[in-house]
């Protein structure tokens, strides 16, 4: 059984450099005074504090490829699909964009072209530059041999992924054959976890200002008919979808119900929510249970699910040896395993089989 | 088959003459100029515009108990546990709370009493009296014969359902025996909708900030360890848990994985958010999809999940007669039967059994 990791990040040297240069979120702090605390990566505002204790250590992991490969190897990862991280590019100043997003899908193609056919990679666009530099270095990553689509946040432009501005975009995507890896990085404001959330560690903003932002960015995209105008625009949805294939018959019923869409005579139908999911969504099986995991299954069919791990967030807290598999990505195996029992391509197609097809991993062709 | 709602609201003429006699959300507002538009129920500052096409429309439906017993009739249901719907008394001067809550539970207590055995309640407590009034309004709840309980929002005493204050109101409501009906009503910031989402009616708020905030404030319950300090209480969760099934394995690895509250010893286990499912929540099976409530059941077992309507909200938009099985109700009896499939025992547990049992609604006992 191949086993292919579409959810899986990497920093490449042009975008370290672009982090340690900065003083403001997202950066990379080291503490000189104190050499033994590490570097840190802060990433999200709510993480910018002046404790150590804030932020995540960042380390090798994080942007040495040698690190990468070692983790697939402990745990029998045959291919990665390696991504940048969030927040992406979306923070780089306009005129600098396009230019950057050039240096790291250069730089990330380069690392697969060296790994012998263990790495393909999604891009990264300039979404901060003007649209028609956006849709040339889509045409460009299409002329990149390993890449297989780009890592999109949820904010597009600016104005979220409902702007008519990224009609552009889509097209051009479409067109190319170009995933869209959709995944949150903004999460919801802080004020909804109250007074108390700095008593609960990260586990708020990770473990639900992920998701439900990933869910409102594609019920956005649904409302706004970006599927009826781009009707074989591909998304992999990071998270199992966020909530959508729990949420996904609230959200078809409130559209069956909401006079005002049956006013403007609503093209979205009930019905295409669960289409949807079924033609242009492919959701990845990071979800840590097999209750999550049967419901993204049962709402998107197991030959539209992809294993995936979120290397490197989530290690295991005790393993300081670096020898353990690591706990998040054994509770997400396990979740398949349970989920689909006895089916035997069920679990093969989500292990790697769905991701080799779909973004064509031909292993015959790799490292030539 | 015994067939009981869980999740029905109505406005008894204490609350709505409140609501009457207001101008600021939540309130309800007359067209004196166009008797024909009829009056609109505003109780989200989202929907307070000029236009007469914001609010929603309230009729009968919503204050005169025949219409109640009248809808229960057309859709077969025996029982139904009526509840004040949003905002409750959440707005309410501190010094009118406890005033108001006794009116209102009155009222309510009164109308199961007149019902014949078709009705029970949840009451409404005044969240925004001092901590020992709304003890006190318990108490008294717990000596008025058809109240099972209270429906309460997330946000407590104003500061979300993990203030530490709360922890008199918890102990009080577990000692009675007295359910928590936990339903959202503040939903998301409109920001997060993006500059487009008039186009898409009310689905934003309605299919998503609802269930959104319903997971968050039970998430913060889990984490400020509500239940490890009142091991009994028992909590209904609206919409199926909000997102709860779906997302309790990634809440439970993020909180495996999260070095801050390990370093502060937690108590909170990853197995904790999933043993809660099963010891202290039971879910409603308001999800409109057999998918979700698949997952619901997988997470919480059939014996904790009771069928429910959201009556008189999510009306048909065609029934100019009133006449027809309404969508909402139809989607969700369709869902449950999809979902438990030949198992007859889930499928009459789900429909009123556990309803039955878990709020003794021993019909034998009413009316007399």
């Amino acid at each position: 059984m191949t086993v292919v990791d579409v959810h899986t990040h990497f920093y490449p040297d042009a975008f370290m450099d672009l982090l340690r240069s900065r003083t403001e979120v997202p950066y990379v702090r080291s503490f000189p005074d104190n050499p033994a605390a590490g570097d840190r990566l802060v990433i999200l505002p709510a993480e910018d504090t002046a404790s150590t204790s804030r932020g995540r250590p960042i380390g090798p992991e994080y942007y040495d490829i040698k690190e990468k490969i070692k983790f697939m190897d402990q745990h029998r990862i045959d291919i990665s699909v390696i991504s940048l991280a969030n927040p992406w590019l979306d923070f780089v100043d306009p005129a600098e964009a396009s230019n950057m997003a050039r240096l790291v899908n250069d730089n990330m193609n380069q690392l697969c072209a060296e790994s012998g056919g263990r790495l393909y990679a999604f891009g990264t666009l300039p979404l901060s530059a003007p649209v028609a530099e956006i849709v040339q270095e889509i045409k460009r990553l299409a002329t990149l041999k390993y890449m297989r689509g780009v890592i999109m946040g949820t904010s597009g432009c600016g104005k979220g992924l409902d702007d008519p501005a990224l009609d552009d975009v889509y097209e051009a995507l479409q067109t190319n054959g170009q995933f869209i890896f959709l995944h949150p990085h903004y999460g919801l404001p802080s004020s909804l976890y109250g007074p108390y959330a700095n008593d609960y560690g990260h586990v708020l903003p990770l473990a639900l200002g992920f998701p439900l932002e990933t869910t409102i960015a594609i019920t956005r995209m649904i409302l706004s008919k970006v599927f009826d105008r781009h009707k074989t625009l591909s998304v992999l949805i990071a998270h199992s979808g966020g909530t959508l294939p729990f949420l996904a018959g609230r959200i078809a019923s409130c559209i069956a119900h909401d006079a005002h869409l049956k006013k403007e005579g609503q093209l979205v139908t009930r019905k295409s929510v669960f289409d949807l999911l079924k033609q242009n969504f492919y959701l990845d099986a990071v979800i840590y249970d097999k209750i999550g995991l049967r419901a993204a299954i049962d709402a998107a069919g197991a030959a539209r699910i992809m294993f995936g791990t979120d290397h490197p967030f989530f290690p295991p807290l005790d393993d300081e040896e670096g020898q353990d598999e690591w706990l998040s990505v054994s509770l997400n195996t396990s979740a398949i395993k349970e989920a689909v029992g006895d089916d035997e391509n069920e679990l093969a197609a989500i292990m790697g089989e769905t991701a080799i097809e779909m973004l064509r991993l031909d292993q015959s062709k790799a490292g030539d």
